[in-house]
Order: structure tokens, then C-alpha cells, then sequence
């Protein structure tokens, strides 16, 4: 990670985008980010046809005068290359640039993302206002970092990314061979026999390959890295100094495996958007927070976008209660963010995202939320002591993209299953409970953890398996959940029984899935009961814990258990407890079956409701604690310390109101 | 308005389709129109290819036949120009005249509307047979009236129309300048530094640009209007006695400002559909009646196409209970009808509207359907001394349909806003207590009404700040929902606070919007509660009347009223009342509040249930009262004069049976 | 029907892809498949691009190799031609023959049925390689069957498929005045002046014409006909004592009439995939069987693909209970399979159906499925003696596609309609009361059968109408439900009232359609309701037995009875009883109405609880009753016999557990 010179503390504010503006509005602008605290601007992403109305003749002018306003009141800018929106006329000039669909529709000028990232035209023009940028700006003072493109994740089906796709294909599997077997192409009659046969993923009459949709988005990650390295290095070679990054999008939609990108990047930043109504918005801002340390290889990062004061739930712009947007905030700062940043600064007049939140909204800044930005702004700089601090996990969920990818194929023997909201309820079991998370690469080094979750891990490399054998060998305990490390790399299923890759270690062999049909649930002897998944599980080794009590599975094990001692090399009694989960479990039976796991690994449960945050940040012998009452009941929180937010000593606990926050200083 | 010469009475007949029945069946309908007391038909409408089988070989016998007939039996035409349906022959030779969808997928022949009304070969071919049937019928003694085209209202998005846009937009703006401020292109870079860079809105990657889909719905209006004026003029030059309309169609996928298309037409004629069960349908009627009459200008009009005895509802065509044909028909003619037409006359053997009902339904005479139809036949005459009656209103309805089209955006902080659910619950509320409303364009003078009220009037002008500043200045009430006048003309929000045009004169300040997710509510202090949307509001002149008891809004104003002088040349106390509602009331206290603003402003009501309908009509110091039964139950209704229905004298009050019906002739 | 010559006994086996396995897996599948009591396997279906990996190269030695290992391990080969899946470099060399869907997209290589079936490339690339096939397997040993294909059913709406689509229709109606009044094209002006204006069905602005939509299936059904002969062709020529077949695939996307493709098959063979939870699986089966019985005209056919231990389920693959895969193989059999064949053999490892069920699933041999196929490979040849016999029955529904097709228009009355809930809620009503049905085409005679059920026959030629009537002159009864006899052939109403065809057979004139809008119901006076449909139903002869008693029909009939003579010549009383029911009625009032009907025609009735399915065969003075108790209680069967499952005599009657079985065979 490298961070920009010259920007101390936690970095606070928002997009700002003066073209929108007449500049009377600049100034006022900027004495607002003063008032408020503001250090740090995400300028000029969409400003393509601004700074390059016609082909070759740049506008830099206005750009000049507001970075200059920015340097005048302190303030540092993170200047973005605005290629992820072309200007009308490049898409006039080049329609074969333009993205198609699958379905083969050219897309039209008129939104955003109006590129086909593969098209040489359009990656020779963002080179070119990427280098154009660089030169002029190269020596600006108030350049901090180089914010490359914008949440990167747009695909396209044209001839161009047809290639595209046959070199990188190529590149992975060497020849035909290679791919005819991963792809599986003898069903259907697919077999390639010249590599000009082989397409994108485009509309077809019935049920597409499976593993080329698999392979499509490795690409597209790929592809889209290829066009964020070659803006990268132009903008190194101008500022060697300045640190790279780009604001990484989160959603199904996204083809980007971000843990592979983010090597290329000198500090990984995420757009952090939680929907919903309740307690999840914040559950789902902890999971993507700990998921961006995760990508950061546990280092610091930035979160660069959140909206102020609203969160989208079910269509409707929600607005959050009074306090909630710095709680928010210090949900991510909790794990790992190095700041917290907005879009926007001031919300649009005008344009498709004309009722996206602002700092400072329509109504000016005379309003609740500018009120609560300006709060905001006088609590980060108590806070900036923490950013040293590092975030220790004793547990963590293993995290795969393409498994996600895999999970997104209509193929499945359940069209419900859903690798997200697995994850996403093992962490929640942990938060709920506060036990911070780690996400991991399963191929990794996994002996620092005590406990591993495995949700949904459905593709496994012998890498995989190896790493993990090696972890419970060494007395890591592991909780795995149906459909994992069922197929391997390409999605091609571990033949002699499920879940190949992790079958002998977990002590059990399933002959068979029985998936639910909706609304449909199976009882468990204990009073629980499982829906959308049952499985036909026979014990290798392992001994069941709880079991099937109807259906046809009646009586046979459905949660497993088995000591795993694989070489013998283990510590302690000789290696890990291995569970296994074949079914989806009912609310309380998953906790008490992550409970219990976590008991038998020796990991200690925070004790506190559900819904109260903890999180401890560690450095030089100091800890920060996080704790943030997101419930609607006060709690008392055991510390010792200095509470950063108010001030206060701490002798014994802190006394949380419903959605107050505090921020631990003590010992080690 | 113009009339027919000659063609006396309310009109009564339906759309005739000769081409699509052997000769005999001509005979038979003829008759059976003299029993049922049709004085007039739509002819022609879809008749293209048979009229023109092949380019520019007309066979107009079979029409100089049917013409004839009718002429003999004293039934007169409105003769259609077909051009809503060229035949297949002009689809195969002008492939660049089929319409594309946004998509680019180029529609084909085998249904309707098969054109881009901006392509010029069929404005071409439209024009010449238009021209043609002038030539040969302008003489016709049964010619009563030009029915143009069909239900104007198809869009188009191929490369005809991108020039016609452009060419629509440089007379709007005048030049780029002018466009890029309205259509904030400065957001994600879409800044035009060229005319031919500017498009239709086709598919795009994302989100839309808002603005520009509100133009194109405002070109598209104006395109189909130029193609409606060619053919008007043609057909004006060829007899400059006939009258020339169109028949209006309603609904959300209509780009038609029908108000701004009336002036042109020398008779307003709309196309009447209600749907669903209940009696919902005749408040859907009246309120499309009393649109027309706003279209209109206040003058009459005539329902040009209605379904006999079937209603549409939730996918089925369901029956109407005997009798309630005439009475949605009187539902029209209440509110300023000149009769009551249907389509069609004799339902059709074959095609994709086989089913659709028809007076001769396929079971022939015989049948409930025509025996309505000539019992409806025998009513309309004894009616007939109403036509000059004008339907007078103390209450208007603002009506916008730009607001509307821009209400349709999928940008919107909340997406179940819906401007015509708006609308139709304010019209509703006055209907259940007996008051008529006019429609009225804000920017008008609204000075003859003591109540206005502003249901989601999204877009307002300047003209239209200032002349609802003047009407309440002196004097006139006014009644403002959430999302009005938030935006200008172009969608651009007004800034400095909700709801910008008429903040001043509501005496309030909203600084935020907070709409709510499905199913939520927000309690009102007093019992109710809101849902959908929620405001904070903050007062600035006036007074709460309503408090939000819940949320984040709890104890703050969610109905306001204040009292507001202007510059101070009111009439009577100095100015009238101005309400505001932030929020999506509950029945009750929806109609509570516009209960007491209709008290406020001196309003009358009827004092009858909800369902029941009553009308009344004046001239030459006489009145038509008309009292529509739909309820379920008698009901007696204060009236003294005659019955024109029953014939009987009515003393003191007319006993209406459930589904009865009365037009009451009295003085006044 | 033909049958191979060799083949012994019933069929039992599943579809085996060799291409997608190493050659020791060929082994050990023979292995298995002995162990299993395998007789037949479909080889090669989807084998295309294995066998000529480019054009004109083949690559037969691996086939030879496989069959050559069946041959050895005597199992035969229904060797299919592979031209349901072309090969990548097809798809490359021949854009034109990709399948262009209604809205112009082309679809592309990826998936399975990439072709345009009347594109010419296309056409002369499967004869080749079903020429070569021919050739190369003439003499092996291993060939029992050719397997033309797969589930035939492909669409195209491409510019091949206009010209072949005029052909077509040139053929049906000779001239354009012949199908400008088939279509109804004086509606919306869509007359034709010359055969290059016709087109297919493609992406309108508004509804497409019925009639034409109608037309195209019809064409679909005829087109792939004529691509299926010449394969067949080719086939016979090389082996004229091989039989023949396709696998029949039936749904709502498949536009193939069964009925008149099985006369060019030497066996009907049928793809069997009910869906569902509970017992309606089973009903379904019954269904289809006794369906493909009708296409066989009453000949045996063949159970070629049903899948091994799973059911479809609202999108889950459900897992049957076990036994139930017997139960559901046994329930085709009683109804006149000759085996019970299954898709497939071995679950794929990749591929889109990698989670398709197989007898040997991923987990291998040592698994519940792979045991319950040894089971019924050990029961089958037990049951093999009931092969000759005919399956007898005294009830027949009426069948008909194009009736089917025609009720899938988008311009009906209602939208709910459904042609096939109608047919099976029919079937379904009596298999509930053990009594066996046979499908029938009204057109035939129908002298056999007792009652005839005649659900949604929307379109009744004359033939249709004069051979019903002769029926029931002749003493047959008949029980006709709503929207039957409604239309003519092209779908053109009959007029005068409905249900046109059969309306002086009913006795009956229904003037008006009354459909209900969703969860409404209608009263009846019995206490039962009818809902999505009602009719005003006037008596013109018949005598009501069910009346309406709520809404605007209160007081009307809903169910007729009408003794009709006809001609006279009626036997026994003179004439049957033509029952008419004018609505959908509940579920107790249909079974009494279809009781009354079967009481009146003289059916007896099985006597057991719905879901017990009993049927007979019958030859040479012997017969073989299934039990089947698909229910959850035992059941008691009368009979006498030898059971050929247990083996055990019976003397009075059989005993069924829940999910148990029997086949009786007794005397005759």
C-alpha cells in the first residue's frame, strides 16, 4: 500500500464534480469543505467531455482553476482518468467501440460505461486523456492520487472481445485440447476443431455452456485489468511518486475477481453501497468492509464512495436516522478504512443520478445532512490515531469469486442457490456474535486462524484442497457447507461422490443432492429444519450431530462432524475438527451449529446482543475498540481506556445508547 | 368546436368495418342501425389495403357502395383516413419505414401501427391516400366528419427520427449550448459538441439521461402532430365544411400532450377504455370525460369509442351487469359528450381483436348486447336538448402532461411514484362527494375556481410559479401534494429547498425527501398515517395541520396551511389558502383534508354516497341535472323539473334504484 | 410399428454418450449395464462434432469401438443421428443457418439446436451425416433402432423460413384470396396483393394475427416433417429392416402435432418429464402415456427418456422417494410402453445438464439410484409377457394441437386460458375414478367408446362437427366443456352463437362470453362455484342441470344435459346424452358432473382412492392389471391371479402398501 504524500489523518470527503457548476458555486463549495473538514476530493470522473469536448483538443482550463481553489483551501485531490464515460462524439466516431449484449444489441450513447473495453479505439482514446492527464497535472500540489476509470466491471459480447477471448483462452489452456476438456464439449456436440470457432458466451436457444460462462468472466477480469494497467503505467511514469488506484464496484453484475487486481493497485478502495431497511445495512457494510481488507491482503484501504444519508431498500431512497451516517462510516474505518469518502459532495441539478445523495444537498447546506457531514468532520481527526492499527481475526470465510461466478449458472440443481447470501450468513453468524472475520483465499496460508467457514466454495483447485488438508492437518478446525469444492477449477464435477475436494478430510461421502422445491423444508431430530437443500450424506469417518428426522432422508445425518488427522502432523490432539453441512439450516440451529464450532476452536464470542458491533485494531502495543450500538437498546460494552468519541475515561465499560459509538483507546 | 353540418342530436353509432363482411351483411347492418337508431359510424379506419390493394391502384367501389347505404338509411359517416395501417405492400417496399424499438429491433409487418411516422416515404403514402379519399368523397352526401389516422401515438427510434429529433431540439434550444444546460450533459460526460452526436434515447448500458427522454416524448408529440396536420390540411382543402378530428387514446405509453393538440382539431374525440371491476370503472370514466373536456377548452366533445358491455379487468374481458352500458355512456354525456359511439358496430369473425365486444356480438341481434344498444338508441333523443348545456365547476384538478412522461423516469428517489394514480385519487376524492371537476393547465387563469388542486405537478415553469401566486393572491384555495414543482420545464431541479416554484406561497421548506420502502407507513399524529413518500418539512409562514408521530419525523409538520397574501390584492381576506401534503395519506385522512380545504374554500358537496354521480349542465337559463345510481343501493337525490329518462315529474327528489339513472331538466 | 428384430422383451437401458468418457469408463458402463439388465442404449445423440470434427472428415473409430463393446456384451444400439446439435465449425461456415428468433436476434453455437431447419445448408449437412451413419452401421450387429434426431421442435423466423413458410401456405390455400380470408386480413388493413408480402410471425408493434400465429405452428409441425423424412429416407434405404423413430418431446414451446407425424415413425418413442411434487407426477405420466398411446394409434410405443430419481419442482431438482422411480416406469408400461428407457445412463461430468440425473450418478455405482435400476432391470423381464397386450377403454378425450396452439394467442377473452390444464383436469377426473382414457381425434370414429370428453376444443372443422354428431346419434354421450367448437379450422368464429360446431348437437346458444377477472368466483345454485369463465347459455333443446346463482347470469344454466336423436338412427334410446358446461367448476362439482355423465353412459368406475391407478391390457384371452398405489394409505385391490411382481397367487385381491405395485395376470 502507498499512500499519498503530504495527506495525514483519516481521509474525508466526497466526489466533486465542478463541471456541474457555475463557479461562483466552486468557492462556495470549497469554503463549505473547510467548514466541514473536508481533506481529500474525488475530482473530474465523468468529466471526459469537459476536458476533451472534441477529438484532440483539451479544455484543461476549468480543471486548472479548480484544483488551484482545492491547493488555496488545503485540500488534496484524488484525479480521476474519466474514461468509463466516453464523450458522445468518440462513440460517433467509433460505433464499432460501442458495447453489444449478448443478444447482440449495439448499446447507445446516452448513460455510462458506452465502451467495449476491448475495442482498440477505445482503449488508444483512454490512453490518450489518461497520458494528457498525467502530463498536465503531473506537477499539480494538489494532486494526491490518481483515481484510474470508475467502478470497472462493464462487459461486452462484440467481435472485438471474441479476440480478445480466443487469445486469452490461448493463454490458458495452451491448445484446443484444453479447452475442449474443461468446457466439456463433447455434450451437445461442442467439441472445437479451430480455435475461429470459439465464441463469447451470446444468446442461444437453450441452456448455455456452463464453463464458458465460467471462463467469460475470468476474462472479462482479466481484460478489464489489462486496460486499468495500461492507464496505470502512464500515470506512473509522469508521477512516480503519486499512488494508483480505483474505486472497486461490489454486485453480481461485476466480473472482477478484485483479490487478483489488487496487486496492481498502490491502495485497494471500494464503493460501499448497503441496501436495505434495519440492522442488515450495517451487517452488509461490516462484510464488505472485512472483504475489502481481504482484498487489500489485509492491509489498509480507502472507502471511496458511500451516500450520504440515504440507503436503497427495495426501490426507495430510504433516509437513515439521525447519527447513522457516522456510524456507518466508522463500520468501515472499524476494519481497516483509511477514511471515509462520499459521493457526492453536492448533489446534481440535473442527469440520471439527479436524486443520488449529497453532502450538501438540494436544499443547501442549511439541512440535517450537511449538519451530520460537518459532525462527521470534527470526529475523524480524534480518530486518526487508529490508522496504524491493524485488525486481527481468529476466523475466517473462505472467499472465491469464480465460485460465485460458478453459482451464477442456471444449470444447478436449485435455480434458488445463492453464494452471496451464504457468505454473507456466516459472517453475519460471526458478527452477531463479535468475532471479527478475516476473508481468505483458501489456496493460502491458513494456519493463523482457528476456524475456517467454507459457504458455498463450489470450485476447488487441488491447490485447494491441498492447503486446507494442510490446515486441519495442523489442528485448523473448518465448517464446511454443501456444494462446496464440488467441481474443480473449470466447474467440472470431482467424480465418486460429493464434495470431492473436501470428502476425505470431512469423513464423508454424499451420493446424492436433494434440493428442496420452494417453501418446501426438512425436519432435524433436534426440533430444527432445513429448506432449499438436502443431501443423501454416508459417513466415512466422520459422526453425525444433528440429523434428517423426515422425508426420505429420515434418520441419516445431516450436520457431520470428523477429527481429521491426515498425515499425522498435527498439533495439539493432533489436527481439526472438520464439520460438515448439508442442508440450510433454520436460523437457530446454524447458530448453534457455528457456535459450537467455535467453541471446539477455542474462539471467544463478544456476549454482547446482536447488532452491537466490536472490532479491535491493534499497533505498537496499543488497541483501538470499535464499538457501535447499532441496536435500539442501550448496551454496556467491558474497556478500559480513553473513548476517542467523547472524550471520556473508561474504567470498567462504556455505556452505549442505542446507535451511540465509541472508540476504545488502550492497552495492547 | 365545428360540428357536422346536418348531423342533429347526440351522436350514436359505432366504428363499421364493411370490408371485413360479404355485401348481404351491409344490408343486414344497415337495417339493424335504423332499429337501433345509429345516426352516425366510424368507416374506413383500418381499410388501407383494401382500398389501395397495390401502390396507387385505389378500389374505392366497395366504399361508394357502403357510403351509399348509409346515405339512403340516413346515417352518416366519420370517414377514417386508415394510415395507422399501411397495408403489406408498403411494409415490403419501404423497409426503412418500419418502426425500431429502442433495442434497434425493427418491428414487422402482422399487426398495427407498422410505420414511423418520421420516415418519409410513409408520410408520403399517407399523405397521397389521404388526398385520395378527399378527392373522391368530398362530395358525399353521407360524409360527416374526417376521422384521421387511429389512436395517434406509436414511437419510433430509428435514424428518420434521430433527424427529426435534432431538428425538434434545435428549435427548442436553438443552439448546443442551450441543449447541454437542459439536459445536464454535464453529468457523466455527455456534453455534445456536435449536432449529429445527439440521439433518440435507444438502449443503454445504464440508467437513461431523464431529460432526454422527456423531450422525445415532447418530439414525439409534436412529430405525430405534424403528420396529423398534413393530412388535415389536404383534407380541409377538399371540403372546408367538414370537420376534421382524431380519436385520442390514454395511457402511459402515449406520447400525446392532447391539450396542445387540440387546438387543431375542429372537434376533440377520445377513445374511452375504463378497466377493472367495481366502480372504479365509472370513475374512471368521469375522469377521463372530464380530461376531455379540458382538451377540449371547456367545449364539447364527443366519446368517439367505448366497448359495448365489456370491461377489461386484470387480463379478462368481464361482462357489464345490464344496463351499466348506458350508464357509463351517461357518464360522458354528463360531462359535455356529444354522444356516445363504440367500437365496434358488428364484433369481427376473425383478426387479433375477434374478441373484442361489438354491439351485433357474434351471436348476432338476438342477444342482451343489441338489446341494450337499441334501448340506449331509444334514450339518447329524449337527451338530446342537453348538448348545449356547459358543465360548470368550482374545483379544478392541475393537469400536466410533461409532469406525467417525467414521473415515468426509473431515476426517481422512490419507484412506485405514479402521476396518474395521483391525479385519478384527487379527482375520486371530489367525485365521492358530488363535486365536479374541470382539469386546468396551472399556467392558465385559474381565477374562476375557489379550490386548485396540485397532485404531483413534477415540472413547473416560471409561468406557472407566478400564475398560481396570482390565483392565490387573489383569493383562490389551493391544495399541493408531495413532488410538485420541484423541477423546470426540463426536469432540472429547482434548488435552495422543495418544493422550489411554490415554497413561497406554501409558506414551507423541505430540505429532505424520505420516501418509504413497500408496505412501510409513517403514523400521523391524529390517527392516520402515510406511506410511500415523507418530507422534512420545515415551516416558513405556515401552520401544521397534520404532524408525522413516527420515524425520524416524529413531532414534525406533514400537512401545512397558510395563509398567503402576495402583493397584497387579494379579495376578501386578503389572499387564499395554500395546503401542502408530504405525504401519501390513508384514505380517511386524505379525504379529510380535502374535505376541509374544500370547506375552506366555500365548496359545496353533495352530500350523496360515494358512487353516486351527479352532474349538472346549464345554458340559456335552464339546468341538466344527471344522477347516475352505481352504487348498490336506492338513493334519493333532491331535484325538481322533469326526467328526461323516465319522463316523470319530479316534485322534490328523484328515487334512484341501484344502476338507475336520471337527467333532470329543471330552471337555473 | 415395427420393431428390431432381436429385441426381446421389454426395453431397458438409458441414453449412453460414450464421446464423453475415457474408454476404461466404456468398460465398466458395460459391466454395469449387465449387472443391471440392460438391453438397449441410445448412442451417439448428440455426437455430431465427435464424429466429424470438420467438414467431411469422420472420425468413426471410436463408435465402431463402442458398439462394438455393446454388441459383445449384448446390448443393442438405438444409434441416433446426431443433427440436433451441429458442430462449432457448421455454425461458422453457415451464418444462415443459425435460428433467428421473432425479434431478429440470430442465435449462436453455445448451446444445443443451432440450426434453422429450413435453412439449406443445414438440411444437406444432416442428410450427409445421417447418409455416412448409414452406410458405416448398416451391418453392425450392436444396430436395433435409428434415433432420428432429438426432440424435434425447433423454431426459426429467418428469411429460409419466410420462403419456406409461403410454400407451405401456397400448398394450404392455393391462392392469396384463400389465405386473406383464412387470416382475416381485412382486419388492420393486412390484406396481401402478392405472396412476397407474407412473412412469419415477427416482433409487431401490438398483437400479431391469431390466425397467421396459428398457421406457423402448423407450418413448424410440417417443415421439421420434412426434414425428419429425409433422414428416414436415407436410413431405410441403408437398412430396410431397421425400424425407424424420433423422440417425441411435449410442451407448450413444441409445435409439432404428434398425432399426424407417428404414421412416418415405425415406433412412437416419447420423452417423459412430468414435474411436480405429490401425486400429480404420476397423474402427468398417466397422461402423457396414454397420449403417446393415441399417437401410436393405439400400438405399442416406447418410454425412450424419463429421468432417474428426480422431478423438476419449481425449479429444484426433487429427489423421488425411493421405490417411486419403478412406480413411474410401471405406470407408462400399464399404458402401453414398451420398456422404460431413461436420460441418461451416466451423469455427465461437465456440460449444461452436468446435474442431470443419471443411473449412474457422480457418486458412481455404489449408490441409491444405481440400485434401484438394478431392481427394475431385475423386474422388467417378469412383466415382458404383457407386451402384446392392447390397452382397451371405454372413455375418450378429445385431442387436438392446433386447438392447443390456438388458445396460446395473446387476444382471447381472458388471458388465463389453458388448453392443457383443461385436457388434464379431464384425465385427471378419471383416472382419479380408475377409469381408463383414451385421447381420440374427434374426426375419427368414435363408435367405440361410451363418453367422449371433450375439453377447449376451440377449433371444429366440419369433419370434426358431423362426425361428433354421428357419434351421438349413435347412442354415444358426450360431456363438452366452454370454447369448444368455437372456431373453424383457421380459427375464424362460427357464428350465430356459440359453441358453433356443437351447438344444435348441445342444444344449447350461448350469446355472450362472460370471463372472470382472477380469484373471482361464481355461485352455483348446488352450493359448488364455477370461476374463470362463465357464459350466458341459452336452452335451445337441452335441459339445464347446474344453474348460476350470483352475478348478472343468477337464475341461467351452467351445465346442460340434451338428449339428442339427431338423423335418427340412433341406438338403443336413440341417441346419447351431450352434456355442456359453460364454466370452470370446482373441484367437487366436476367430479359429479363427470360422475353423472359416466354413470349416464354406462361406465363403471374402479371403486379405490384417488391415486390409485389401475389399468388393463388385454390379448388372447389373458389379462394383466397394474396396480399402482401412488398414495400414502394401503390399498386393497380386487383381483385374481398371479402377481408377476411378487409372484405370489391371488385369490380375491391384492394388498398394496403405500408405493407398492402389482401386475395380475388373470383371464381375460
Amino acid at each position: 500500500m502507498r499512500w499519498p504524500k503530504g495527506l495525514a489523518g483519516l481521509c474525508f470527503g466526497g466526489d466533486w464534480n465542478p463541471e456541474q457548476w457555475p463557479e461562483p458555486v466552486w468557492r462556495q463549495d470549497v469554503a463549505l469543505m473547510r467548514q466541514a473538514g473536508v481533506n481529500l476530493v474525488s475530482v473530474g470522473v465523468f468529466a471526459w467531455s469537459w476536458l476533451e469536448p472534441e477529438p484532440g483538443r483539451y479544455t484543461f482550463g476549468w480543471l486548472d482553476r479548480a484544483l488551484d481553489l482545492l491547493h488555496e483551501a488545503g485540500i488534496r485531490a484524488n484525479l480521476a482518468t474519466p474514461t468509463a464515460s466516453p464523450p458522445p462524439w468518440f462513440s460517433l466516431a467509433h460505433p464499432d467501440a460501442l458495447p453489444v449484449t449478448a443478444s447482440g444489441v449495439r448499446l447507445s450513447h446516452g448513460s455510462r460505461d458506452t465502451y467495449c473495453a476491448a475495442a482498440p479505439a477505445y482503449r488508444a482514446a483512454a490512453r490518450r486523456i489518461a497520458a494528457a492527464l498525467a502530463h498536465r497535472y503531473a506537477g499539480h500540489p494538489a494532486l494526491a492520487m490518481w483515481h484510474v476509470h470508475n467502478e470497472y466491471g462493464t462487459r461486452c459480447h462484440c467481435d472485438h472481445v471474441a479476440a480478445a477471448f480466443r487469445h486469452w483462452l490461448r493463454g490458458r489452456y495452451r491448445n484446443l485440447a484444453g479447452l475442449n476438456a474443461a468446457w466439456g464439449t463433447a455434450f451437445w456436440s461442442q467439441h472445437y476443431s479451430g480455435w475461429e470457432q470459439v465464441l463469447p458466451p451470446r444468446a442461444t436457444q437453450y441452456r448455455p455452456n456452463p464453463h464458458q460462462a465460467l471462463d467469460f468472466r475470468r476474462f472479462w477480469s482479466d481484460q478489464l485489468l489489462v486496460a486499468f494497467r495500461e492507464q496505470a503505467r502512464l500515470l506512473r511514469e509522469a508521477t512516480p511518486d503519486v499512488p494508483v488506484t480505483t474505486n472497486f464496484a461490489f454486485g453480481d453484475w461485476v466480473p472482477i475477481d478484485h483479490r487478483r487486481w489488487a496487486g496492481e493497485l498502490d491502495l485497494v478502495a471500494v464503493d460501499s453501497y448497503p441496501a436495505g431497511s434495519g440492522i442488515e445495512a450495517e451487517q452488509q457494510a461490516a462484510f464488505l468492509a472485512d472483504l475489502a481488507r481481504h482484498w487489500a491482503g489485509g492491509r489498509p484501504w480507502l472507502l471511496l464512495e458511500q451516500a450520504p444519508g440515504t440507503l436503497a431498500d427495495r426501490g426507495a431512497q430510504v433516509a437513515t436516522a439521525p447519527g447513522r451516517m457516522a456510524r456507518l462510516t466508522l463500520t468501515h474505518l472499524a476494519r481497516g478504512s483509511r477514511g471515509g469518502m462520499f459521493f457526492q459532495w453536492r448533489a446534481s441539478a440535473a442527469g440520471a443520478e439527479q436524486f443520488h445523495a449529497g453532502l450538501v444537498p438540494h436544499a443547501g447546506p442549511d439541512s440535517r445532512i450537511f449538519a451530520e457531514a460537518r459532525e462527521l468532520g470534527r470526529l475523524l481527526p480524534r480518530l486518526a490515531e487508529v490508522d496504524p492499527g491493524g485488525v486481527a481475526a481468529e476466523v475466517a470465510i473462505g472467499w472465491d469469486a469464480p465460485s460465485w461466478w460458478a453459482l451464477q449458472q442456471p444449470h444447478l440443481p436449485s435455480d434458488r442457490l445463492d453464494f452471496l447470501a451464504g457468505v454473507r450468513r456466516a459472517h453475519r453468524a460471526l458478527w452477531e456474535v463479535q468475532v471479527t472475520a478475516d476473508f481468505a483465499d483458501l489456496a493460502a496460508d491458513l494456519s493463523g486462524y482457528r476456524l475456517v467457514l467454507v459457504p458455498g466454495h463450489y470450485l476447488a483447485t487441488d491447490r485447494v484442497a491441498g492447503a486446507v488438508r494442510r490446515y486441519v492437518t495442523g489442528g485448523g478446525h473448518l465448517l464446511v457447507w454443501y456444494l462446496s469444492g464440488v467441481a474443480d477449477e473449470s466447474g467440472r464435477i470431482r467424480l465418486g461422490g460429493y464434495p470431492g475436494a473436501f470428502r476425505e478430510l470431512l469423513g464423508v461421502l454424499v451420493t446424492e443432492f436433494q434440493p428442496l422445491p420452494p417453501e418446501a423444508t426438512v425436519p432435524l431430530r433436534d426440533g430444527g429444519h432445513g429448506r432449499l437443500w438436502s443431501e443423501q450424506v454416508r459417513l466415512a469417518g466422520a459422526e453425525p450431530v444433528r440429523w434428517y428426522a423426515g422425508g426420505g432422508l429420515a434418520g441419516q445425518p445431516a450436520v457431520t462432524r470428523h477429527r481429521y488427522r491426515g498425515g499425522g502432523n498435527g498439533r495439539g490432539n493432533g489436527g481439526g475438527l472438520a464439520w460438515y453441512v448439508s442442508t440450510e439450516l433454520d436460523r437457530d440451529t446454524y447458530r448453534a451449529v457455528v457456535g459450537a464450532a467455535l467453541a471446539a476452536a477455542g474462539v471467544a464470542t463478544g456476549g454482547l446482543p446482536p447488532g452491537v458491533d466490536l472490532v479491535r485494531r491493534r499497533a505498537g502495543g496499543q488497541s483501538w475498540t470499535f464499538a457501535l450500538n447499532h441496536t435500539g437498546d442501550p448496551v454496556r460494552v467491558p474497556a478500559r481506556g480513553v473513548d476517542l468519541v467523547s472524550g471520556a475515561r473508561i474504567d470498567e465499560a462504556v455505556r452505549l445508547a442505542p446507535g451511540a459509538v465509541a472508540v476504545v483507546r488502550g492497552a495492547g
